[in-house]
C-alpha cells in the first residue's frame, strides 16, 4: 500500500527501507533535501490517493507536534497519521484531537528494535480505534518481525496505549541493562573469574539469562573485552523517566527502574553534590578525613577502606 | 563415556535422561531406590571403570559437603569428582582440599536452565584446571545446548570459578525478573492498556526487550492473564544473598539486584516491622490518621493518598 | 500585628492559638462555623485594616488555589496573601500572578512542625519578595521556634521558594523516618538485643543519630514496644512524590529518598502484582513451589528459605 | 574508679581526658610512649588492683583480638575487659570465650559521639551479664551524656548485643546522612532555592528533620557553602557493610540503608564498569553515541539530556 513517512532519519530512513522491500509505496520527506523523495508536505499529500496514511517519525515533543499540526493542514477527512516516534503518552490525546478537528484519524504507535529493526523487524505496540489499526496493517506486517504477528505487534488499547506500552518497554530496558551491567561489574571486580567475556557468552544458550540483550553485550565484549574504551557516561532518553513519574501517579513501587535511571543520572556527575555533603559530615563528626578537592587531607592509609580504620575515626 | 551421577531429582533426574540420550553411560545413585541405579556409593565406584568422574548433584552446603567425604572414601587417585550443584562458590577450595587428600580431582560446575535444560540443554560454567575440564568435556558437551560450545560453556577460572559465575548470573536473574515485574505491573495499574498480556507477547519478537524470562512471563500470562491465582509471596534461594555479601567484599554498587533481592524479602512479610515504625512517626509528629491492626483509627477520606490531604494532617 | 487567617483545622487552629498567645490579633475563617471568627471571607477582609495581611492553611491544590480567587475579590491592592499550606511548589507563580492582577502580593511560606508546633514553635521557609517577607515578619517570629531568627525561618528566595524547600524537606523526612525504620526492624529481627526499645532510647544523647523524630520513635515505642498495635499501612501527602519528580527533572539521583517512598507504596499493597509476577517466573523456569493466592502448592518445607532448597529447584 | 585504657588514639585519648575530668583513676597504654602513661601491658596490670577493669579502644578485627589475647595473659582471674572499640559484634563471643578461659570478664559496648563525644558525652551500649555491666557502670555513667542515664546508656543484652547495637546505630547514620545529602543535592540544582544553606540552618529548630547531623550539616555549609571545597569520595567504615549483611541473614530488606552504601561505594569509582556496560549496550542496539575513554564519540548535542533525542536515536 501507499505509506507518507515523515522523518528519515536513522530509524525513519531504515523502516523506509524495509517497507520498500516489502512491496510498499513510501514517500518519504524530510528536511534535508538530499534524503527527501518530495519538496514539501503539500508535495507529500499530493503524492498520496486518499484515503491517505502518513507516518510521522520525528523527535518527541514539540517536532512532532509541529508536524502533526503541519499535517492538519494538508491532510483531508478520511486521512490518517500515525506516530510512530518516542513521544510521550500524554501527548497523544491532544495529537489525536488536533487531527480530529478535521476529521483526521489518529494512531500512536510504539517502536522498538533500534539500529537493527531494518533486518530483524520491529516490534509494534499501537493504540487508536481497531477501524485505524485494521487499515494499517499491512504497513505494520512488513514492519514487523517475521512469524506470528501477536509476537511483534499489538492493538494495546485507545489512542495513547501504544506510547505507553513503549513508556514501560524502555523502564524495563533500563532494568535489564543496569541488572546485566551490575553482573559485569561483580565478574570483573572478583578476579576469580580469569574469562569474564566468556561466562557472559557461555550465558547465550541455555540458562535463564539469555537474551538479545546478552547477546549484545557479548558482542560488546568481544570487542573491548574490559569496556576499557568507553567512558562510564549514559544518557538517558526521556522514556525512564517517564515511567518514574507514571509510577508516582499510580503508586506503583518501581525500585528496579529507578535505581537503573538514578545510576545513569549519577554517570553523569563530575562530582556529587550529596556525597561531597556526606563526606562533609563525615569531617564533621568525626574528624574523618577526607579529600579535597585538589587531594586527601588524610593520610594515604585512611583511604584504603574499612579494614584499615583506626581507633581515632570511630563515630 | 562413563558418569557416576549422585543425586536423581528433577535436576539430576533430567540430567541422566539427558546424557543417556547423548549415548553416555550414567550410573546414577540417589538414597531413593525406586529412582537409584545402584544400592550405594560404593557400588556406584564399582561399577565405574578408573578413572571415574562422578557428578554431585544435590542441595547446597552440608548434603554436598557429605556426599564429597563419602566419595573421598569410595573414589581412588586419579578420579574425578564435579559439584554440578548450587554451591555457593567459597565451598570449592575446601571441596577441593578434601578430595585431593586422596589424589581425587574436583570441578566446580554451575549449572542453569531449570527444568527446561532436559529437552534445551543446560547453560554449564566451570572451574577448575585445564586438563579435569578437558577430561569430563564429553559430558559438557551432551549437558549443554546445541550450537557453538561457547554459547553454553566456559571454563571460567580456577576452582570457585564455576560456582561464582553461577551465583553472579542467578544476582543478574533476580534483576531482570524484577524488571519485568515492575513493568507488567505499571502497566496493569495504568488501565489505559486494555490488553496488557498482547503487549508482552508483542515485544517476543524484535524488541530491546525481548528474551527467554520474556517469553515464560508470556506463557504464564496466558494461562491466568491477571496472574490472579498466584500468592505474591517469593522465595529466594541463597544465590541473591551471597552475590550481595560478594558485592560488599569488593565494593561494587548493586543497587538493582539488591532491590530485587529485598523486593523478596518484603514479599514473605505479613507485616513489615519498618512499616509499622513509619506509621508510629507519622502518627507522632503529625497526628495523622494510621491503620491499627484492627482497623484504621482515622476516617476512610484520610487514607485516600495524596490528593486528599487536609490542613489538618500536616508536618 | 492584625492577621487574617483562613483554615482553622488543626494546623490553622493551633497556629491562631500561638499567634494570639503571642500578642498578635487573629481574625479566623473557617467554613465550619463553630470555629470560625467571621461568617464569610468578605467579613474577613472587613474586620482587617489595609493593607492587610491574610494567610491561606488550607488544604493544596483546589481548595488553596480557590481560596486565593476567592481573596482577590475581597482584598484590595497593597494587600498580601501568604498561602502556608502544603502546596506544590509550581502552584505559587500561578497564584501570585492571580492575585498580582489586582495589585496584591503573595509569598508562600513552608510550615515544619505537625501538631508540636503549637508548643515548640514551627520551622518557616519563606519564598517572595525582600518586601513582602519583612512585612509578615512579626508573624513568623510569633510562628517560628525561639532562638536565633535564622534557626527557624528563611528566605528563602522569589515565589515558590518557599514551598520547594518544604517539599525537600518532607522527601528528607521519608529518607529519615525509613532508615529509622530499617533499623528497628532490623534490632528486632536479630533477636541478640534484648531491649530494642532501650537501644533506641539510649541514642538520644550523644550519638551521632539522635534527632527529634527518634525521640518520636523512643515515644511510640514506649507505649507499644513492638509496635504491635499498628498497621504496616503507611500513606503518603504528596511532598515525596513531587521530590522525587523534581529530582527526575534535574536529573538528580535520590536513590534513599525513592526507596522511602516505595517503601510505602508498598505497605499499601494487600497483594503486589509484580511479586506474583516474579512468582509465575520462579514457577515456570524452575517448577519452583510457590504459593496460591488460597495457599502453598508445594511441600511446607520449600518455603522454608535458602538453606531449604533441594536439587531439584535449581535453575 | 580505676580503669585500664588501651589505645590511646583519638577516640580513647578523649576518653581519658573525660574520664579524668569526672574524678576516675586512668592509667592508659599506648605503643606511642610519647601518650602512654605505662610502658607495657603487664606494667598496666600492676598499676591497677585487682579486681581490675580495662577497657580496649583499639582498631577492630586483629588489633583487638591481639589486645584481648595480650590481657588475657597479663590479667587474672575475677577481671573484666570492655571492648569499646567497634568491633564486628561476631568477634564478641569469641573474644569472651579466650577471657573466659582465665576467669575473665567481657563485655562489648558500643560508643558513638565522635570527637564531640570527649564534651557532650558519648552513647553507650554495653552487651554482657548484668553483673559485669554494674561494676563497670561508674565508668558508664562518666562517659555518658548528662541526664537520665537511659538516655545515654543502655544494657541491650549478652554478649554481643552492644556492639551489635552499634552497627545497627551506624547503618542508620548511613541512611540519614545520604538522605540530608540528598536534599541538599536536589535544593542546589533545582536553583529556585538563592539561599540553599539558609534553608538548612532554618530547619535547625521546630522541623521534623531537625537533628544532630542536621546541626553539623549546617556548621559545614557556614564554612563552605556550596561544598566546594570538598572531594565527593566517601569511606566506609565497616559497619554499614555488616548491617546489610546481617539484614541479608535475617531476610529484613534494608533498601534505604543499602543505597547509602552502594552510593559510597560508587563515589569512589573513577570509572564504573556497569555504567561503561549500560553505554555499551546503548552503543550497540541504538547506535547511540557514546563516549569513549578519550572523549565523546557524538556531536554534543546528543549529550544534552532527553529533550534532544533525535528520531535517529530510537530504540
Amino acid at each position: 500500500m501507499q505509506l507518507g513517512l515523515i522523518g528519515l532519519g536513522r530509524m525513519g530512513g531504515n523502516m523506509r527501507d524495509r517497507l520498500r522491500a516489502a512491496g510498499h509505496e513510501v514517500v518519504g520527506y524530510d528536511p534535508r533535501p538530499e534524503v527527501s523523495d518530495v519538496a514539501s508536505l503539500a508535495d507529500l499529500a499530493g503524492a498520496l490517493s486518499a484515503p491517505r496514511v502518513v507516518w510521522v517519525m520525528v523527535p518527541s515533543g514539540e517536532p512532532t507536534r509541529g508536524a502533526v499540526r503541519a499535517l492538519r493542514d494538508v491532510l483531508d477527512t478520511g486521512d490518517l497519521v500515525i506516530d510512530g516516534g518516542n513521544s510521550r503518552y500524554t501527548d497523544d490525546a491532544p495529537n489525536a484531537a488536533l487531527l480530529d478537528e478535521k476529521g483526521i484519524g489518529y494512531l500512536d504507535v510504539g517502536v522498538s528494535g533500534g539500529i537493527w529493526g531494518k533486518a530483524n523487524g520491529y516490534g509494534l505496540m499501537a493504540g487508536g480505534s481497531a477501524e485505524h489499526v485494521e487499515r494499517a496493517m499491512p504497513i505494520f506486517d512488513a514492519l514487523r518481525p517475521e512469524g506470528p504477528r501477536e509476537e511483534g505487534f499489538v492493538h494495546a488499547g485507545p489512542v495513547g496505549a501504544g506510547h505507553f506500552s513503549k513508556m514501560v518497554h524502555n523502564g524495563i530496558e533500563y532494568g535489564l541493562m543496569q541488572a546485566y551491567a551490575e553482573g559485569f561489574e561483580l565478574l570483573s571486580a572478583a578476579e576469580l573469574v580469569t574469562d569474564v567475556p566468556g561466562v557472559l557468552q557461555a550465558w547465550s544458550r541455555g540458562t535463564v539469562v539469555r537474551s538479545w540483550l546478552l547477546d549484545l553485550l557479548v558482542d560488546a565484549l568481544q570487542q573491548d573485552p574490559g569496556l576499557a574504551k568507553l567512558d562510564d557516561y549514559v544518557e538517558d532518553s526521556g522514556e525512564g523517566r517517564w515511567t518514574i513519574e507514571e509510577a508516582i501517579q499510580h503508586a506503583v513501587p518501581l525500585p528496579v527502574i529507578s535505581a537503573a535511571l538514578f545510576a545513569r543520572f549519577a554517570s553523569r556527575q563530575d562530582s556529587s553534590p550529596a556525597m561531597r555533603a556526606v563526606a562533609a559530615l563525615r569531617q564533621q563528626f568525626g574528624g574523618h578525613a577526607v579529600r579535597t578537592a585538589t587531594g586527601p587531607t588524610g593520610t594515604p592509609g585512611e583511604h584504603a577502606g574499612p579494614t584499615s580504620g583506626t581507633g581515632s575515626t570511630q563515630n
